[in-house]
């Protein structure tokens, strides 16, 4: 039983429900949002339905848009022949967030995980092929993470691709930068000991 | 500079401003809303804009509410006589939680704390005295919390209403229950013995 008000409980209720916010948290949040202004509560509503209406799949790369091809996809400085495969939108952002990197991406919007019933078909790889098949691409990065799912869902779409006869290519992986050895696990030191390069 | 369309960006910015909430956070609670359907992103953003219009101090104890007067106050079953005082809305809560107190509330939303500016005016002491100049209470409940600041309210309250003739009380603070005297911190010792009650 609550003792707020229905529509305070309602309230509380609808932040209780987000991931990693718990019953504590979600009244403080409701009780942020009655101390805001009206203007401000009403700005925090519409943020949620526009960004809920307005942002979908970009038709090329299936990162997350709110015009009808990503700003990364239309970018003319941007190279359509590479392009890097990741999991998840947050891979795009970290990966921009380097600065360094001047291809294309694709967002598979999850990893094969057959523990979590989540097979190919659940995720955008047809959308890869079929941009593949299409001409146009000659190197694919994969930026799957380097876990199990990770390594499972980029061999397994290297070998879709091999037909294509493009080149498919792994980040590299070994010790961060700053990182000390020390300190690194057994299958870092393993990766980076495989992926050594002259200097 | 952000790597997300526009509307997601807005609406990760919300959930940062939020307290206790950071950008990372804010970006994995912006991603499940993307991911709820368009009835329950509809759905939260309406109990946002709902809660913040309903939801008002009560007219007699100003304690929240979405009725004129709340259904505490309006109760026939609980006695306006007795009026226990407390900072917060939460403070309700977990009174009413203990299913034991039978009179009503007087919410000061906020205790008198010179080191954050907040001076008698800035809370609801005026509704409170006005109220029992009007007559009909005969005992009021300090049950702020027992630190500093919660004592000083108290304390500057119960002297304003001396002139009244109204009986006002304090909460018995002492040991937890289920707790051990071994942990016990000695401030809280002392108010135990200070309390302590013949058996």
């Amino acid at each position: 039983m609550s003792f707020f008000p229905a529509s305070l409980e309602k309230l509380v209720e609808k932040f209780a429900s987000l991931p990693g916010v718990g019953r504590k948290s979600a009244q403080r949040l409701a009780f942020h949002v009655l101390s805001l202004s009206d203007a401000e509560a009403q700005d925090f509503a519409s943020a949620i339905t526009e960004a809920k209406s307005k942002v979908h799949a970009c038709r090329i790369c299936q990162n997350l848009t709110d015009t009808e091809v990503c700003g990364i996809c239309s970018s003319p400085n941007r190279d359509p022949s590479t392009v890097c495969v990741v999991a998840d939108p947050k891979d795009v952002a970290a990966i921009e967030r380097a600065r360094e990197y001047k291809g294309t991406y694709h967002v598979l919007h999850g990893v094969i995980s057959p523990l979590n019933r989540i097979g190919p078909d659940d995720i955008r790889i047809k959308e890869l092929v079929d941009r593949v098949s299409e001409g146009g691409v000659e190197e694919i990065i994969m930026a799957t993470n380097p876990d199990t799912e990770g390594e499972t869902t980029a061999k397994y779409i290297s070998r879709l691709l091999r037909p294509f006869g493009v080149k498919v290519t792994r980040l590299a992986y070994g010790i961060p930068m700053g990182a000390s050895l020390e300190f690194a696990d057994d299958a870092t030191l393993m990766r980076a000991l495989e992926g050594r390069r002259e200097i």
